[in-house]
């Protein structure tokens, strides 16, 4: 694979790290930024560079991938924040900037027009899959943006990930295919909590209940892989219950102003915000069934040793 | 396979009529009831024997299912009804019943009593898996009971499906790990038309988006079955939206009873309800989707010539 594009990675969280790794490890020089030191060191643990500043880092880079954690500090990095420049000003004409936040699909295509008149490209890229398929290189993009867009980002998507989906040819289509997904795991993970306490409830082993539901038609990929969690009483987060809270919000936000009912979105937020106010925002998103156990009395498997 | 244990099968609908099929395939010597002609004749046309009364199916058989729509039903059977005998007075002793209508957990553990004041054993064994596994011989049976009444059944309940999940011995575990797939499959179906006709909404293409989400995290087995239908415009049920008014109805009832709190089966169910209403009860439930698009004045894929 050829490639002479050279990668910046913005926030080296776990998606944003995966994504960084899995592109050296493909032979793309990569350049990594991050305001946290622990984030940072690990990288640089990893082998990665780190970039100096934001403009080091724009010097440096034809393909910006911002991984940061929402719409707010994605539009601080692309036009700049508290009197500081952003990439729109910093980055060599030609640049492309792929913008992987779950964000409201409306801003993505603003971000593309305003890019444009500076010369610069944008793909509007959010990722799936979570941070150890990330580290592995087999993270999803959704990814929609013009042909110009691809083109100038070369093969580095393709390093980054083990699959680019291309939904389209401008910004808006990958977030709202983001939007679509998010809402359903969102649901998926409630639904799996209320269902695996009831069960609890009504009797049943909750071994016994994860087995045969993963083998049966109310199966989810959410239930497979959270209801572990409940099972082994392990709620350090992987994905945080205040990350739905955020993520289903935005949905609810989107389709409001489409004009678009969300009855069971907005019922499964609302467990959410409960899960939090309870005092388990930042556990792991799994706690949705402490929620449940807290309101019904129920004793849920503890934590093995 | 050695086997003399003789089935009976009562209600030869999709699911009856794949047990008996399945089990006249592998050996067991097999006797159908059905109060429908158009059953009745597919299953003679099948090779199957057609017993002429439950008296008589009583009298041939060791082991009779029951593959009736709902709890009513098979206490009619068990029982006795309008006058006319039940099981419990027709079947040998020793003999064993399995009951397979998705019914209130709290039923099963009165069933087995009474029967067992007849010297009859109850199976509580709902089963899963959709008309297609079912007639491949590869259906789920959720089953929970007393030993006796495994011994008693042999090796029939292999014969019937794919996988046999022994739940307990005692009756009502079966149920309840049944009505937990239920619930979450009623809300999945409802979520997946939810999100479709969301992001059909904010403009992305059905066909993408259903590739995608099979692909990442939002997936459940529930979106990979039932969106195919709203792509192709086909609403022939092959589960109705009545089958889920149900079906959530008695996961709410039953958790009443628990004075346990189930919002997003609640929710769901209103829209199966709702879905109902507007003239679709007896459609595929994938329909969900068609109230959605009424609500909001969206378009759905047209039926495929």
């Amino acid at each position: 694979m050829s490639q002479d594009r050279v990668l910046g990675v913005i926030g080296l969280g776990s998606m944003g790290y995966g994504a960084a790794v899995s592109a050296m490890r493909r032979g793309v020089v990569t350049w990594g930024l991050d305001t946290g030191e622990a984030a940072r060191a690990r990288f640089a643990a990893a082998g990665g560079q780190l970039a100096a500043s934001l403009e080091d880092l724009a010097a440096r880079c034809d393909v910006v991938q911002l991984l940061v954690v929402n719409a707010a500090q994605t539009e601080g990095l692309l036009f700049g924040a508290n009197g500081a420049p952003g990439l729109d000003t910093l980055l060599r004409r030609g640049s492309v900037v792929v913008a992987s936040a779950t964000v409201d699909p409306a801003l993505p295509p603003q971000w593309e027009a305003k890019l444009a008149e500076r010369g610069l490209h944008l793909i509007d890229g959010p990722v799936s899959g979570g941070a150890k398929k990330a580290a592995e290189g087999q993270m999803t993009v959704m990814a929609s943006g013009r042909p110009e867009a691809f083109e100038a980002a070369g093969t580095v998507l393709g390093a980054i990930a083990g699959k680019v989906y291309r939904l389209g040819d401008k910004a808006g289509v990958g977030s709202t295919v983001k939007m679509v997904n998010q809402h359903l795991a969102g649901v998926h993970i409630a639904s799996a909590c209320e269902a695996m306490a009831l069960g609890m409830r009504a009797g049943a082993d909750a071994a016994q209940l994860y087995e045969v539901i993963c083998n049966s038609a109310g199966m989810s990929w959410m239930f497979q892989n959270r209801v572990p969690h409940i099972l082994e009483g392990d709620y350090t987060p992987l994905s945080s219950v205040n990350i739905f809270v955020k993520d289903l919000g935005i949905v609810l936000d989107a389709a409001r102003k489409l004009a678009f009912p969300l009855p069971l979105a907005a019922a499964a937020h609302q467990l959410y915000l409960a899960t939090a106010a309870a005092g388990h925002g930042n556990e792991d998103d799994a706690a949705v069934g402490k929620f449940y156990a807290e309101l019904a009395g129920l004793e849920l498997p503890p934590k093995k040793s």
